[in-house]
Order: structure tokens, then C-alpha cells, then sequence
């Protein structure tokens, strides 16, 4: 994956804002983990868990933070190695951008506007009245139904499946498997069988917004679920009918946000976690790992466990749960020795 | 979405047996949600979390329960809103059915028996020998292996595999990038390694079953997997083999149901909850989200925890996990003036 | 299923090395379950569970353990009647392979090396410069991005999606809908926003690898996301950018492991489980369903819970925890007591 010919530390870090600490004539290549790098590599330190394979590393250079340690190294340091991280790949492994073009054996329906510079690929298929901005993509086996509308510079990789009248803005990217648009989980009792309610509503992405593999986002009842600009959703995610996410927020995956919950902007989700439904989780909130949230979650909440509460007192409880056992011998011996007294007495 | 025209409050109320209080000439012509309805529409109150913007709705009627109190509105007064919703959308919004027709572009295989009006859209891909009902549709991308049955007026959407043998009823809905009758997960021990043990069964979908997004349900080692009729799936939950689930159960999303496990009839499992391999869980049981029931449940069992226990049982311990660190420090408490106590003595 | 003719007790008896008890000339064509066997059917008992079963079966003859009490019956006595069970399936029931050849309407990109006897099913979709070893399949629907690497005898089911670069070794199956190589959760904060980390890694699959359907492996954001040889993961898996699985682990279904996290050889994670980035589990390590690893495990540790705790920690403070009602009231009415005295006193 080498770009040829390489560029200098000096040309580096001037791209990136970077100060250089030793030889600003090397050249490197290519980015490589510590680990695997070589002198043509360079590599990061962005995590303090790795200093020392960064000591033994064998790389050309390092981009690091102004903390760093690393004694006869060629460094390149910056206030934040992995935002810079994100410029670094971008300089040395620009993405490939799939070749513009309608594959003969895409299948595009009746009434599409196809906007420049669009790639659809082989069996990619298009329904009817669709509408794709300039410079998108469509991969293989990826299916839109009618009336779907994406934006531009938006990635739609593989086996997607998008139903009918989902709005996707622009520079989306959608990777492979996922599904948007599915039928809500909407039954009403009737006797000892469940009706359907039809889910009429639709789905609407937001520009700038990421979603990760085999990820499901379903339809709204009625109106749409949305999902705002710049949030992005790792794999196996649930998204149910209705719910709204704000503005820049991450779900982690194996997430599930259960129907007509509303999160707020910058909200995070971590891995396994989830909301029930008909709630309100304010702004800046931070859901820990399988952690249940069953209520509304006031702005710039921290909440762990099920149900979840606040994360310093689930962590203080769970620091007493390891030690319930011997709790309950103190306990039965306080009581035996009470019972002691009353019996002397 | 409208229909154009519109129907009468008046036409409405008998067609879902309710009683007008109001208007009953106000003409209305889509269901919408209360905060998004105009004069031409109608919504609906199901959930008494949302009566505050029922009285703010401009919708030109309500469909509502018998103890709505929502002066100045026209509403229909049902007992059950959220059953006669259902009712309401199939008449405002009747679902368009795809075109019937074998698209050119369907790839259909050798000895194959389709029926009448049945729907195979382009890249839809049919096994050799598969079977499959009047009026049922495959949608494109989607994957049925040699020998499949499917009933009548079933919908498979895009991007769906089923896998050689498996059979599913009539009025069957499964949602797209679902895999039914994957191998399960059946391994011995072989010295360090792990031997596949062959799986010879197949999955088995009763009458109306709805199967949500990227579910996954595993065929039988021997024998069937097996969905009762009227049962409903949920997005991303998986179902090991030999699961045998009754009728009218509900299954939320990213629940996980170990292989040769029963659910009775009316089962509901709540979200990101699941239940280890080879138990019985009772008719009618509910088991609270995120639960992994351990044992075998008696009919009519709500259970909630890890391991899920009695659900009044695991609310009370819950209720005093929170106080563990301050019941330790009492406990300390007690224990040292104890101790002083001796030393006293 | 049936492969007609039939096989005598003591043909089979040889195959699997077993000894019998009963009529060795009696003949079974087919393996069935207990309960369904018939005279012509064998079947087997593994688990005791299933012991009242297995004396009122119908079967011809049974695969047993040592130890079996089945009077009356002909039985194959084998010291691992599951181990043995994968043997007399492949016998009586061999694994149909799809007939080689490359399907007329598979897409097949430029420069790509197809081994021998290998099958490419309608509407596969191979990338450029793909190499496929001989007699490996792709199932219809399934696309293989940019310069993917397939062994031997290895079979990708429908719709699944493999990535640019990604490799996959001999006798691997992957199942429907599953994804191999999508990016990595990789953002960098930039102020509000989160900034995409650019994922130029890949991802590399060892021999004998199994993935269930709907799994779903990041590529790695520099280096390779790897799964060690004979390595079994179920449905609904996560494994995030830059993990290292070792070899002969199991992973159930729905299980996440977040990036840059390292599990060794023969490790298992129970359904819905996880662990957390970052950590190194030893070998032979076990967790238990539904837990969360978040910290780094020695070999053959044994844990469960969230935090995940050392077993048999968390079974005995489980077994408390239902308690904690009661020992508060016991706490109270101990402190209620000891007020009493001081009063008294």
C-alpha cells in the first residue's frame, strides 16, 4: 500500500503542524504499528500503553504528543497524535475512490436522477425514483427501493439493503450488510395474537454520519427516525422505530436504542449497551458498557449497570458486591453474638 | 403518502367501530404523529407519556381510549387505540404490494414450482427444486437454497438467505439480511481442536411470523428449528439450533436463544435478553431485558437478572444494591462498637 | 436425506471404532433425533439430560457413552459418543459440495487466479485480482472486494461481504451475511466532531476457521485483524480493528471483542459476552455469558460478571445478592437493637 517515492519528516510535519525532534530529512513511506515498522515507516504513539513497544520500535519516525519519551527517535510531535493520525493516512494512503461509472449489470429503475460522476456497481440495484448526488457509490448486491434519495459523495458498501423513501445525505458511508428502513418492532395485542401496525414513516441519515457493518435502522411508525449529522454507529447496532439521535454522538457496537427514544447531541453508548423506548437522554451523556438505560438522563449524565445510575455509585456498590459473602458471615456472626448476649442476659 | 380524496370521520368511525365526539364530517387524509399533524390529518393517543401533545396536536382528529380527555377536539373513541391504529393505516395507507412478475434479471434454478402472481425481482436468486407460493415475493439480493418451500403472500425482503431445505408458511415477513438455516454451532472436542459436528436439520416457519432485519436462526443438528405461527422476531436476534419457540411469542431485538431450548406459547423476551442452551421456558413467560435466564421457567414466570430470577425478587435486591457501600459501613459500624463493647466487658 | 441401501451395526461399528451391544446386523440408513428415530434410523445420547428419552426411543440402534443403561437395545459404545456422532454423519449423510464450475452470470474482475474445480454461483461478485484456491466455493450473492485471498476447499455463503485485501485461509466456511474487513470504530475527536481514522489494514483468517452468519470482523487500522486457525465463531459476533484471536477458540454468538484486544489459543466467550479494548486474555481462558472482561486475564482463568470476576467469586456474591432484602432488615434490626441497649444502658 505505498504511495512510491516517500516524503520527508520535514514535509510531513509541516502537513501536519508538527515539531521535529531529530533527523527532519527522513524519508518514510508508508504508516506501520510500532511493532511491524521499519526505517522507511512511520509510526504513532497515541496511547501510553504502548510506550514501550514505541522505545523498541524500529520505525523511521514517530508521531507522538508533547509528553513523549522516546530518547534518539525521530519524532514528530503534535498536540494530538491520533487526530494527526487521521492526516497522516490521508497524506501517505489516500483512499481509492471506486472508478465513476454504471456497471452494465447494475439494474437501475424507471425515473432515477443519477447525478455525476456516480459508481454503481455490478448487480447493485436501483428501484424506481431514486435520487444519488454527485460522486456516490452503490457496491455490489446493495439494493435501494423506490424513492430512496442519497446525497453526494455518500459510500454504500456492499449487500446493503435500503427500503423504500430513506433519505441518506451526503458523505454517508454505509458499510456492508446493513439495513435501513426495516419495519418497525410495532404489534398491538388482539386476543392471544399480535397485529402488525403498519410502519409507514421512513428513515433519515444525516450528513457526515458513519454506520458500521450488519447495523439495522428501522422505519418510523409514522414521520421518521433520524439520525443527525456527524453521529457514528458501530456494528450490529439496533436502531428502533422513531428514536432520534443527536448531532455527533457514537454507539458503539452491539448497541440497542429501543423505539421513540430520543438521544441528544454527543451522546456515547458503549459497547452492548442500550435504552428502552419513550425516553429523553440529554446532551453529553455517557451510557457504559452493557449498561441498561431505563429513564430520562438529565445533560452531561455518566450512568453504568442495570438499571443504570450514576457510574461512580454503580462502581462504589460494585466494589461492596465481591464482598458480599463475607458480609453476610460478619453479619450472621454479629447477630449469633447478640443472640449470645440476650441469652447471658 | 396520502391517498388523495380522504374519508369522512363520519366513513372512519364505522369502519373501526368508534364513537365520535366532535366532527364527525371533518375530512382527514393521512395518519401523522401528534406534533406533525394539520387539519387533514389524523393521529392517535395510545400512551398517556404523550396526552400533553395531544392537547397541542392541530390534527383534524384523534383516535384515542375511552378516558381521553382532550376538550375541543374532533376524536374517535375506541377501547383500544393502538389495535384500531392498526386498522386506520391499512385504510389511509394501504401497502403497495410489488408488481407480480419474474424480473428477467431473477436467477431461478432447475425443477422449481412457482405460483400464481408470485414476485421475483431482479438478482433474486432460486434454488433448484424450491417451491413457493401464490402471491409471495423475493425481493432483490435475496438467496433461497435448493428445496426451499414458502407459502403464500409471504415476503422475503432484499438481501435474505435461506439456506437448502428450510420451509417457511404463509403470510411469513422477513426482513432484510436475515439468514435462516445457517449451521449451528456444533463442535466436539478433539484433542485442542474442535470437530464440526454435520448439520442435517433445516428451520421451519409457521403461518404469520414476522422476522425482523439481519436476524440469524440456525438450522436443526437433526430435526427442525422450529418458529410457531403468529410469532414475532425482532432485528439481530439469533436462534441457535434445534430451538423449538410456540405461537405468538415476541422475541425483541438482539435477543440470543441457545440451541435446543423450548419457548412455550406467548413467550416474550425483552431486549439483549437470552436463555443458555437445553432449558423449557413456560407459556406465557417474560423475561426483562437484558436477563439470561439459566434454568427451566414454569408457565407464567416473569423473570428479570443475571441469572434471572423472580422479577419482584431481583427489583428488591436491586433496590438495595445501590446502598451496599453505606450497609457496609454500617455493618463496620456495628461490628467495632461491638468490640468495644467486649473490651469494656 | 436418506443415502438409501443403509449400513449394517457393524459396518459402523468399524468406521467409529465402537463397540456393540445388541444386533450388530441390523441396518440404519439415516441418523435421526430420540424422539423421532425409527427401526431404520440410528441415533444418540451425548448429554444425560436426554436419558428417559433415549430408553423410550424407536431408533434402530444408538450411539452411546460408556456408561449407557439402555436394556433392550442395540447400541455403538464409544468413549465420545459426540465426537463420534460427527463421524456417523458424514457417513450416512455426506456434505453435498455445489457443482464446480463458474456460473454464467458470476462477475468475475480483472487479473484474478481461479484455482481448479472451484464453484462461483450466480451473482457472486469478485473483485480484481482475487486469487481462489481450488475447489472453494462463493454462494450466490456474496462479493469479494479488490484482491481478497481464498485457500483451499474453503465456502463463502450468500451474501457475504469481504473487503479490499483481505485474506482468508484453507477449509474456512463463512456463513450468510457475514462481513469481513469494514473499517474500524476509529474517530479523533476535533472538537465537536469525531474525525474518521482512515483503516488501511486488513483482515486475515486462519485454516480451518469457521464464522457463523451476520459476523462481523473490522479490518485493522494498520497491520491485520487476525483469527488464528480452527478458530469457531457463532452468529452475531463483533470483532473489532486490530483484535488477535488464537487459535481453537470459540466465540458464541453475539459476543464483542473491542479493538486491539489479544485473546490466546483455546479461549471461549459465552454468548453475550464481551471485553473491553486494549487487554490481553490468556490461553484457555473462559468467560462466562453475558459478561465483560476489563482487564487483562491469565491463562485458564475462569470469570463471570460485570466487571467480570473470578468465577467462582461471582457465583458465591450471586448467591448473596437475592439475599440483600433480608440482610438489610437484619442490619436494621441489629442496629435497632444495639440503640435499644445504649438507651437501656
Amino acid at each position: 500500500m505505498s504511495q512510491g517515492g516517500g516524503r520527508s519528516v520535514a514535509e510531513l510535519a509541516e502537513r501536519l503542524g508538527a515539531r521535529v525532534v531529530g533527523d527532519s530529512k527522513a524519508v518514510v513511506e508508508r504508516v506501520a504499528p510500532l511493532a511491524a515498522a521499519g526505517p522507511r515507516d512511520i509510526s504513532f504513539l497515541a496511547n501510553p500503553r504502548y510506550a514501550a513497544e514505541a522505545r523498541r520500535t524500529r520505525a523511521g519516525a514517530v508521531l507522538v504528543g508533547p509528553g513523549a519519551d522516546l530518547p534518539g527517535r525521530t519524532l514528530l510531535v503534535v498536540p494530538d497524535p491520533y487526530l494527526s493520525l487521521a492526516t497522516l493516512l490521508e497524506i501517505l494512503h489516500p483512499a481509492r475512490r471506486p472508478e465513476a461509472g454504471v456497471s452494465p449489470q447494475a439494474v437501475i429503475g424507471a425515473g432515477c436522477a443519477i447525478g455525476r460522476d456516480v459508481s454503481l456497481a455490478a448487480t447493485a440495484v436501483i428501484g424506481d425514483g431514486c435520487r444519488i448526488g454527485d460522486r456516490s457509490t452503490v457496491l455490489s448486491g446493495s439494493v435501494l427501493g423506490a424513492g430512496v434519495v442519497v446525497g453526494q459523495d455518500t459510500i454504500i458498501h456492499p449487500n446493503v439493503s435500503v427500503y423504500d423513501g430513506c433519505v441518506l445525505g451526503s458523505r454517508v458511508i454505509v458499510h456492508a450488510g446493513s439495513v435501513i428502513g426495516s419495519d418497525g418492532f410495532g404489534f398491538a395485542k388482539d386476543g392471544e395474537r399480535h397485529r402488525k401496525i403498519p410502519q409507514i414513516g421512513n428513515v433519515v441519515i444525516g450528513d457526515d454520519v458513519e454506520i458500521g457493518a450488519n447495523v439495522t435502522i428501522d422505519r418510523a411508525t409514522l414521520g421518521s427516525t433520524v439520525i443527525g449529522k456527524g453521529t457514528k454507529i458501530d456494528n450490529l447496532v439496533q436502531i428502533g422505530h422513531n428514536v432520534q439521535v443527536g448531532e455527533n454522538s457514537l454507539l458503539v457496537a452491539q448497541v440497542g436504542i429501543s423505539g421513540s427514544t430520543s438521544l441528544g447531541k454527543g451522546v456515547v453508548f458503549a459497547g452492548q449497551s442500550g435504552a428502552v423506548g419513550h425516553i429523553e437522554i440529554g446532551d453529553g451523556s455517557r451510557v457504559g458498557a452493557k449498561s441498561a438505560v431505563t429513564r430520562d438522563l438529565p445533560a452531561g449524565s455518566f450512568v453504568i449497570g442495570h438499571p443504570a445510575m450514576e457510574a461512580g455509585a454503580w462502581k462504589r456498590a460494585m466494589a461492596v458486591f465481591a464482598k458480599l459473602p463475607e458480609m453476610r458471615r460478619r453479619l450472621l456472626r454479629l447477630e449469633a453474638s447478640r443472640a449470645g448476649d440476650k441469652k447471658e442476659a
